[in-house]
């Protein structure tokens, strides 16, 4: 009997994971299934294809009774409860590593294009308007700046090298030091107080949800900059709305959002704020290595070996 | 007698140097100065203040009988002529490394914001469409790309050190092989071919001007893009467009344009370019190091003794 394979992401995943996936088993799509077959789908699913953004909660294991395999197209999972995958007895992986590279190199622009106010200047010359007004505000130089890590992960240190290039001085806030040249704060305030770039590559989890409050955007102040490309709920919205809008801090650069695919009005209006879609892994070259490693594990899954990148959380 | 100086550039000067020449000589602005008064100020001026952008000829020299230093607030100089500057025995003086940080983060910029389609992304956020258009087109990837440096002076080992941290092959075009771990190519349309980045990192001159024409476009092709941040008569504007319109190549980051800062409308409704008006050096940082540096120039020829950075054909 053919394994049946459940996508429940309408976005992100590139078609030949699921021309892949079809080769491995009866394969169904959230995004062609009526709200009733889609119910029907997760009654019969083994294997649920899902992606960073996916929530799969307590009453999602409860409606999946034959489920035995999560994989995650991303390397985020927080909107999927690991807790209860243990308590039903079901594996689950996610794609970390692949995507290092694309979600530093986003880090890296997106610190260069804030300091640099590179999209306004866009803007200006675009709209033919240089000759008339003449040469544009002066901006932040970005080389030898500051930054502080929040998170020191695999991709915090993709983000360190990077900037080591750029000759800033690199901290970091983690719970615990690390082997490496960048000065360790375990206070993320003083952290902020000391840096003039403050760049979030830490997961999403209950500890670090809101750790971004206006108590650590004042300490950043007013010529500070915020990136993240981490997760949106990191930052408390309402209090880097007031921060911007009331020039606490100089700039944001944003690839995550709370409430994404929305982003709030008040964000989009302002001028300091650089913006883009949850775009961290989304090239053409790594969405392929991606789907590779989604079907290493489903592979892995199907001959009854160890899962390649299970999460470290998930044991039973 | 109070020595006369002359500012013949209306842009990208601050203020501070004005302040501080004004302590050194009796100052005249061109911006405050009717055509007439202009040409007196320029028979009087001993020094005149020029800047990148600035053209001084042979009949400026001729129209400057006292003129004994020029300084060029920036480092290219390709609009005075050394040749002319040497038969009126008149010092030249430009502003190297201080602005090879800024130039070089800016042309790392500009190759994440073309290979990861940044401005477009920064769009579709903005216009808030992302929640009913779902997820933006994937890009491509800009670490471990093969670079093609135009040029291995000062900026452009800036420019390669970066491009290193990003994981990228680098490869240079010069006259002369150097020193350096990079791939060397003495012939520019193998390296267009070679690479899928090309960065001009040379300085203006009869030797460079269109230098990249339709013949390098066409080898950089399809699957390449053009980045300049050095000289906008470097690229020969029409074969540009012409292969960015027919996509020959994938797109263009470009800061510095042929005819500044007028930009055709061509380019400006391309949406496969990044434009910036000429923002290379155009930091708070970088400009009080520039203004600095053409103070101690000047004050260098006041008290008699060489100049601290002498254009270096200037020899009389």
């Amino acid at each position: 009997m053919s394994v049946p394979i459940l996508v429940i992401t309408n976005s992100f995943i590139p078609e030949y994971l699921f021309t892949e996936l079809k080769k491995r088993g009866s394969l169904k799509l959230k995004r062609d299934l009526s709200p009733e077959e889609f119910e029907k789908a997760k009654q019969e699913a083994e294997i649920i294809i899902a992606s960073g953004g996916s929530k799969f909660k307590k009453e999602d294991y409860d409606s999946c009774p034959n489920l035995k395999l999560i994989t995650d197209f991303g390397v985020g999972y927080d909107g999927i409860d690991i807790n209860e995958a243990n308590l039903h007895q079901v594996l689950v992986s996610h794609t970390p590593n692949v995507l290092n590279d694309d979600v530093a190199d986003l880090a890296l622009a997106h610190t260069l294009n804030i300091t640099r106010n590179l999209v306004n200047s866009h803007n200006y010359a675009k709209a033919g308007i240089w000759e008339q007004e003449g040469a544009f505000p002066l901006a932040t130089n970005c080389h030898h700046q500051k930054v502080g890590l929040v998170g020191l992960g695999r991709i915090g240190l993709e983000i360190a090298h990077r900037a080591e290039a750029f000759k800033m001085k690199v901290s970091y806030y983690a719970r615990h030091p690390k082997d490496v040249p960048y000065c360790y704060y375990d206070n993320l305030e003083e952290m902020a107080k000391n840096v003039e770039i403050l760049i979030l590559a830490i997961p999403a989890s209950k500890e670090t949800f809101h750790l971004i409050d206006k108590k650590i955007l004042k300490a950043l102040g007013p010529q500070g900059f915020l990136i993240n490309i981490a997760r949106g709920s990191i930052v408390n919205t309402e209090d880097l709305i007031y921060a911007l809008e009331h020039k606490e801090i100089k700039g944001a650069a944003l690839d995550v959002f709370e409430h994404e695919p929305h982003i709030e009005e008040a964000l989009r209006k302002l001028d300091n704020v650089i913006l883009s879609p949850h775009i961290g892994s989304a090239t053409e070259s790594t969405r392929l290595a991606m789907a590779n490693l989604v079907l290493a594990n489903v592979d892995a899954y199907l001959k009854g070996e160890s899962l390649v990148t299970q999460v470290k959380e998930n044991k039973f």
